[in-house]
């Protein structure tokens, strides 16, 4: 290919940055290129189920590059794809599917919105729903939608390969749902659709499609999915190792200085917009002896300040370093209010009444639970209250211990 | 299962005649006796393609079984799949498949019409399109439709299997296709579905959805496939091995008494009403040395008067015995004007313009070609014509030469 434009290629780099993989690159800088000579933005697709979830620091990966783009001009469309969920799965046989009302997508969207809104530029994001599209089509242009891809090519994708391969069913409308998305990018006529690792099957049958149907088929970026907390598995609700975009300052703060070394540099890239040499250099010095947890309070600091402000992150930062450094206790502390000579295992179900018995056991045997510095183990302890005491659990959860 | 009503166990063996599988002869001894208590016809759904063709022999063994449930006061729905060939298959895979106009499809309807009701009853059968019910389904309809199979099973049909095998590849909407089919009945409630064995799994696709959307499952009756003319292939028009429904009587006999003996008893069964004891009957005769010519007879006066009249395969019989037992040609023999001295092989293309030279060459090859009687094998020897003379090319083919 042709030599390449200097600005195309440095908007390119800030593209790349954390990418997985763009297909193709060169289509990519043709688009761009062709962008800055006519002034018409590319249309950035990226989909989202209808179900709203709480939006945490995972999902943000995506929300980010889509608001790079942004900022580099771009039109973004946030694709909601309520029409399978209005659908539901007939079959039975997904259980996370469940039938949504036209009322529940509104809602889920608004939810959405609350959320989006602190990373993408509201003015500038195009919210729309596949089932605009998919509700006018029928059976015939079903059909044709089907014409345009094999059979072979659908059980290349690794889930049905290993399901068919394994013997477990797959339903025919599963075989549909990839269609469905990549038609979407069809009416969309998306120049860039954006998504997860775990989306590139599907992202590439949009490409394809749009080829099929005559159209300049759209360059795929995938994103990394980002690990949790623990380092190891992806961040999810379900697993617990999550930091919520909406969630309150210190507890961001407190959940990012628990992350793993190994995580720093991943995190900084990934989520902040400190620039890629200053995080080269931060990896280099920590090589060299910098205490890592320097630059987590770093990580930690500009996280918190992104999604509430630099007084917010300062505030954390001071609690935090009071309560570890100096092992002093945070500035507000929850009180319980219990009868005195209860239990240790119930003072903590009190206390902590979202968490399992199993979980709560679990912090009891591994010396995570401590009444005014001293350490409680036997689950059947009774705690004496005649007057109140401290109670922690873990590193950084505080109890005010009250009788009743 | 209970003990079977004698009148409901002779009705079965009616319907069993020639029949190669019925699935499941319980279910349909249950309906029969149902609808005898109720007095209500059950619905038998054959389904047949949009692209109106010569109907033949072949085709006349489905149409009988029809024609018979007819006769038992069964609802006959002579279903034309037009949804689909409106479609058209927009992928290209399918050379076959064009698409038609609701004109195409009303207009083959009517050559459709000509031609079956040579075999049903016109006033008990009703003929129904598929897109009456096709056209209304949305993608949301198709979606639900495609929740109730799976893709494994899909893949179990032996054409998909061998295709997906050997790297061939299989158009989506291929898969879809059946499900299509399957729905037809559905939308019937049929009772029963008639079709060929090569197309047992569509018609059991028809069953399972039935029992899917909650209806009582389809019985399915598959007819065997019938040999053509030459005993190995199928009878088909693309083959030249076929009888024709429409043709005149004097060439349907001629053709019928060309058989190989073997097909004779599988003929008598499937193409004509003569009792099944007395099939046997003949077959036993045979055995015993009576001349296969003299049943192969029977059978072809039999199919004459069924298409035509008694009379006419009165006439058809004698001419034949005149040719070909005496030697003598027929009483209309089609007169062929060439300039005299022509060579014998443009004088074959002038009587027959619609065989291939390699098709003529070989008759004359084989010493199938005479001139009163004279054989002749040179392609390039001179006819002369001084006088009219009779060509014959083969058994049954009389031309008139005359100088023009």
């Amino acid at each position: 290919m042709s030599e390449r434009d200097p600005e195309i290629q440095a908007v390119l780099s800030v593209i790349s940055r954390g990418t997985a993989e763009i297909i193709s690159e060169d289509e990519l800088v043709e688009k761009l290129t062709r962008s800055k000579k006519t002034g018409k933005p590319l249309t950035v697709k990226a989909g989202f189920d209808p179900t709203a979830p709480d939006m945490h620091l995972g999902h943000s990966v995506l929300l980010r590059k889509m608001r790079g783009l942004q900022d580099l001009g771009h039109k973004i469309v946030f694709l909601i794809g309520d029409f399978t969920g209005m659908i539901g799965d007939p079959s039975g046989r997904s259980k996370t599917r469940r039938q949504l009302s036209r009322e529940d997508v509104l809602l889920n969207a608004e939810t959405y919105k609350e959320q989006v809104f602190k990373i993408l530029d509201k003015d500038k994001t195009v919210i729309e729903f596949n089932s605009h599209w998919c509700e006018r089509m029928k059976f015939a242009d079903v059909l044709s939608l089907t014409a345009r891809y094999t059979v072979a090519r659908m059980l290349e994708r690794d889930d049905f390969t290993n399901r068919y391969k394994e013997g477990k069913p797959i339903a025919m409308i599963e075989f549909l749902y990839p269609l469905v998305q990549g038609y979407d990018s069809v009416a969309l006529n998306a120049d860039i659709e954006l998504g997860g690792t775990d989306q590139k099957f599907n992202l590439l049958v949009g490409r394809e499609l749009m080829r099929e149907y005559g159209l300049e088929p759209q360059v795929i970026m995938t994103m990394p999915i980002l690990e949790g907390l623990d380092g190891v598995e992806k961040m999810s609700k379900s697993l617990g190792n999550y930091v919520g975009i909406k969630e309150p300052p210190k507890e961001m703060f407190g959940k990012l200085m628990s992350i793993p070394d190994t995580l720093i540099t991943r995190y900084l890239e990934l989520l902040t917009d400190i620039p890629m040499g200053t995080i080269e250099t931060y990896a280099r010095e920590m090589k060299e002896g910098r205490n890592p947890r320097d630059v987590k309070v770093i990580l930690a600091k500009e996280i918190v300040t992104m999604y509430h402000s630099a007084k917010a992150a300062a505030d954390a930062e001071d609690e935090f370093s009071r309560i570890f450094s100096g092992g002093g206790i945070p500035d507000t502390v929850e009180e319980v209010a219990v009868e005195n000579g209860t239990n240790i295992l119930s003072v903590l179900k009190t206390a902590m009444p979202s968490e399992s018995n199993s979980q709560l056991r679990r912090y009891l045997e591994q010396g995570g639970v401590k009444i005014d510095e001293e350490k409680i183990e036997d689950a059947a302890r009774a705690v004496s209250l005649t007057s109140p005491r401290i109670l922690k659990v873990g590193k950084r959860k505080f109890f005010k211990l009250v009788a009743r």
